[in-house]
C-alpha cells in the first residue's frame, strides 16, 4: 500500500499520521463543551466544526453524532458508518483534496493538541476485564499456586474474565489516589485498616464496543470483528495487598475500583488491519468451536511502561511488552462473553488483562517484575521499586510501527497521591 | 404514627398506600414515553402531569426531573429533595387536600395501574452484588468445601462483593432466556458446550444510589444513609454449572450477566423507617471502625419466592425468607464499596446477595432448597424441581406490614424461554 500524505504535516515518528486518524473527546479554553476530535499530526480536527462534510449516504443522515459529548453515538451507527466516516476522514485530510485544506473553516477546525483537554471518549456502560495473557497468568499462578499448578483447568478452554466497575474509568493524566483498605498481612490474624502498601500497574489494552447487541443475543464469533470500534491503551491499577485478602471467592472488587486509566484516543480497528500476526497457537486443547476462528486477529502492538518517580525529571521504563503477547484474541473475548445472551452497548469496554511476554522484561505488572518483591526493580535516579510510591508517574505507551509510519494512541499516565488521612 | 388517608380508595391489603408512594417508570398506550410515576392503591400518579404541584424550595426549581425517561435526575438532587418530594406527594394525595383530587388534571395525572408498561427505574451505571446473609454464605461453603471451613476467614470482616453486569438488568416480566455456556461435568475431562442445566434463582433485594460521589471520596458510614434512594426486589438468575466451571479465580461471570431481574417500584428508604429492626450481632469479630454503626439499620421485610410451571395454572411457594436475615447492613456495603475511593452515581445498583435464614424454608435459592439436587422440591402440581425448566415463572414478592398498611415493591418475576438452538 502507498504511503498517504495529508496536509497537516508530521515526521514519520508522528503517532498520528492519516494511516492512523484516532478519535476522541476534547475541549479547549475557549469552547469548554466536550466534543469529538480526530487526532491528525499535532493537531486535533474538531469534528463538530467539519461535520457538514460528512455527506455519505450513512452520515449526511447522522451528523448530529459529531456534536455529542461522547462517541457513544457514533459507536453505535454500526461498522459500515465507521467505514464511511474514515473514507470521508482520509479524503477531506489528504494532500491532495482541496475542499477542507481551501476552506475557511480549516483554521478553525485545526485545533492545537498542545491546547487541548481530554475527555473520557465514551459513558462507558459496563467495563470487562479478561485475564488473556497465557504469560502473566502462569506467572501469578506460579506464585501463588506454584509451578504445578499455576494455570487453572479452565484457562485454556475459555478466555477467563470479571466484570469491573466502569465508574471509576478515568482519562489519561487524571491523578490516583492511594486507596484505603484492609489487608490482612499475617494469615490468620484479624485484618488491619491503612493505605494500600502494594498498589501496582496492570498493562492492559482494551476495546470499546461500538454496535450493540439486544440481551439474548450472542455474537457469533465470525461476526465479533463487526462490534468492535477501536482500541486504547490501558492502566489497571491495582491493590495487591487489598486484592489478597478481599478476592476469595468472589473475585477482584475493591483492590480495582478505584481507578483504571485509559488512553484519550481510540484507535479505529480498521488503523490496526495492517499489523495482524499470527495468532497464538491453541492446539492442546483446542477450544470449544463457538472460540474458533482461523483468521489471525492478533496484534503487532509494541507497549512500554515507564516510571517518573516524583523528584526526579528522568523515567524508567520498567517493562517492554506487545499487545501478540495474547493467547486469546478480542474475536474470542467478545464471542464468550455474549454466548451467554450478555447483552452489549455501544461504549462497553472490554480489556485485555495484563499483557505479559516470556522475557521477564516484558511481564506487564510490578508483582511480576519484582516477583513478588523479592527482585526490586532499579531506577535511573537510583531508587527501587517493588510496588508504587506517592508521586510516583506511570506512562503507557505504544504504538504500532509500519514501513514509513507509526500508528499510536498517546499516553496512557497517572500520578500516585498519598492516601487520604484516616484515624 | 395515626394512619394516613389518600382520597385514592385501597384495602388494607393494598401494597400501595400513601405511606408507600415508590417511584418506577411507566408508559401507557396513549402516550409511549417512559416517564415517572408514583404507585398508589391500584393507580399510577403521572408526574409528568402533576409537576407543577411541587412547588417546595429545592424541586420548584428541578420540575424537569418528572419528565426524564429514568428517575436517574430525581435520585441525583439528594435527599433533602427526595423529603421535599415525599412531603409533597402525602399532602396532595392526602384525603384532606383538595389541590390534585378537584383539580382537572386529576383524571389524567391517575392512571390504571392495569393499563400501564413498567420499564426499567433508572440507567444504571454500575450494578454491584454483595453476598451479605450469613445463612447463604455457610450453606454454599459447607456444600463446596465443608462444614468446618463454610465461611472464608474475610467474611465477618467485611462485606464480601463483586461488580456485576448493569446491561443485563431487566425489569420484571421480561422473559429469560436459558444461557448457552461451557460446565465441566466431570473434573478433570474437557468442558461441553450447551445450555444451562442448573438454571437456579437468587432472592435477593437491592438498593438505588442516590446522589453520587467523586472519585477518591469515600462515604463515612454515618453519611451513608444520605445516598440511599430506595429498594426493589431482585432476582439475580444464576447459572450453576457455567458458574463452578469458570468461577475460579476472578468470580462469577457468565453464570450471573445473562439477566437479573428487578421489581418496577422503588420504595423510597423513607418509607421503610418503620420496619428498622436489630442489627445482626457482630461482636466476634466486630468489624473495623469504617464499618462500624450502632442504630438499627435492618429491615424486617418478609419475602417469598414462588414457581409457577408453564403448564399449571397454580404457583408453590418455595421459599419464605426476610431481608432482615443480613449479616451486614446497607450502611456497611456502602461505606465498604466506597472505601477505596471508588465513586458512585444515581442510579448504580447495590444487591444484597441471596437472603436465606436458619430454617431451610427460608434459603433463598434452589442451590439451598434443594441442597445441590440432592432434595428435589415439590410443587403443587406433582412435579419436582432441583432447578429450573423451561417455561417456569419464577415470582418474587415482599412487603413490609404494619399495624394497618403494608408496604410492597410490586412483583420481581421472569419465565423462562428455552435456550437458542446451537450447534
Amino acid at each position: 500500500m502507498e504511503k498517504m500524505a495529508s496536509f497537516v504535516e508530521y515526521g514519520p515518528e508522528c503517532e498520528f499520521p492519516i494511516e492512523n486518524l484516532p478519535y476522541g473527546i476534547f475541549s479547549t479554553v475557549d469552547n469548554q463543551k466536550p466534543r469529538p476530535g480526530v487526532a491528525i499530526g499535532d493537531k486535533v480536527l474538531d469534528l463538530s466544526v467539519v461535520k457538514g462534510l460528512f455527506t455519505g449516504p450513512l452520515l449526511s443522515k447522522n451528523q448530529h453524532v459529531f456534536e455529542q459529548e461522547n462517541l457513544n453515538a457514533l459507536m453505535g451507527l454500526g461498522k459500515s458508518s465507521w467505514d464511511e466516516c474514515r473514507q470521508t476522514l482520509q479524503r477531506i485530510l489528504s494532500a491532495s483534496e482541496s475542499v477542507l485544506r481551501d476552506s475557511p473553516l480549516c483554521q478553525s477546525a485545526l485545533v492545537n493538541q498542545a491546547d487541548v483537554t481530554m475527555h473520557l471518549p465514551a459513558k462507558i456502560g459496563d467495563y470487562t476485564d479478561f485475564y488473556s495473557s497465557i504469560e502473566h497468568a502462569t506467572n501469578v499462578g506460579t506464585m501463588f499456586r506454584g509451578k504445578d499448578n499455576a494455570l487453572m483447568p479452565n484457562w485454556k478452554h475459555l478466555p477467563v474474565g470479571y466484570h469491573g466497575r466502569a465508574s471509576s474509568v478515568v482519562v489519561s493524566g487524571t491523578p490516583v489516589r492511594r486507596p484505603l483498605g484492609q489487608s490482612c498481612p499475617v494469615e490468620g490474624q484479624p485484618p488491619v485498616f491503612g493505605p494500600c502498601k502494594l498498589l501496582d500497574i496492570e498493562l492492559e489494552m482494551a476495546f470499546f464496543v461500538g454496535n450493540g447487541t439486544a440481551l439474548g443475543e450472542p455474537i457469533p464469533i465470525e461476526k465479533t470483528a463487526d462490534h468492535i470500534f477501536g482500541l486504547v491503551l490501558m492502566n489497571d491499577w491495582s491493590a495487591r495487598d487489598i486484592q489478597k485478602w478481599e478476592y476469595v471467592p468472589l473475585g477482584p472488587f475493591l483492590a480495582k475500583n478505584f481507578a483504571t486509566t485509559i488512553s484519550p484516543w481510540v484507535v479505529p480497528l480498521a488503523a490496526l488491519d495492517p499489523f495482524k500476526t499470527a495468532n497464538y497457537s491453541q492446539v492442546d486443547p483446542q477450544p470449544l468451536p463457538y472460540l474458533r476462528h482461523e483468521d489471525p486477529f492478533t496484534f503487532d502492538i509494541p507497549l512500554s511502561v515507564a516510571i517518573k518517580p516524583e523528584d526526579s525529571s528522568e523515567e524508567t521504563i520498567i517493562c517492554e511488552s506487545n499487545f501478540k503477547n495474547m493467547y486469546w484474541t478480542m474475536k474470542q473475548q467478545l464471542a464468550h462473553h455474549t454466548i451467554s445472551g450478555c447483552n452489549m452497548n455501544p461504549g462497553d469496554l472490554l480489556a485485555s488483562g495484563t499483557i505479559s511476554g516470556s522475557d521477564p522484561k516484558s511481564y506487564g505488572s510490578m508483582l511480576e517484575l519484582s516477583w513478588r518483591g523479592t527482585k526490586p526493580i532499579s531506577l535511573r535516579d537510583g531508587s527501587t521499586r517493588s510496588f508504587l510510591r506517592d508521586g510516583d508517574q506511570v506512562i503507557i505507551r505504544g504504538h504500532a510501527q509500519s514501513k514509513g509510519y507509526r500508528v499510536g494512541f498517546g499516553e496512557c499516565s497517572g500520578i500516585i497521591l498519598p492516601a487520604l488521612s484516616h484515624s
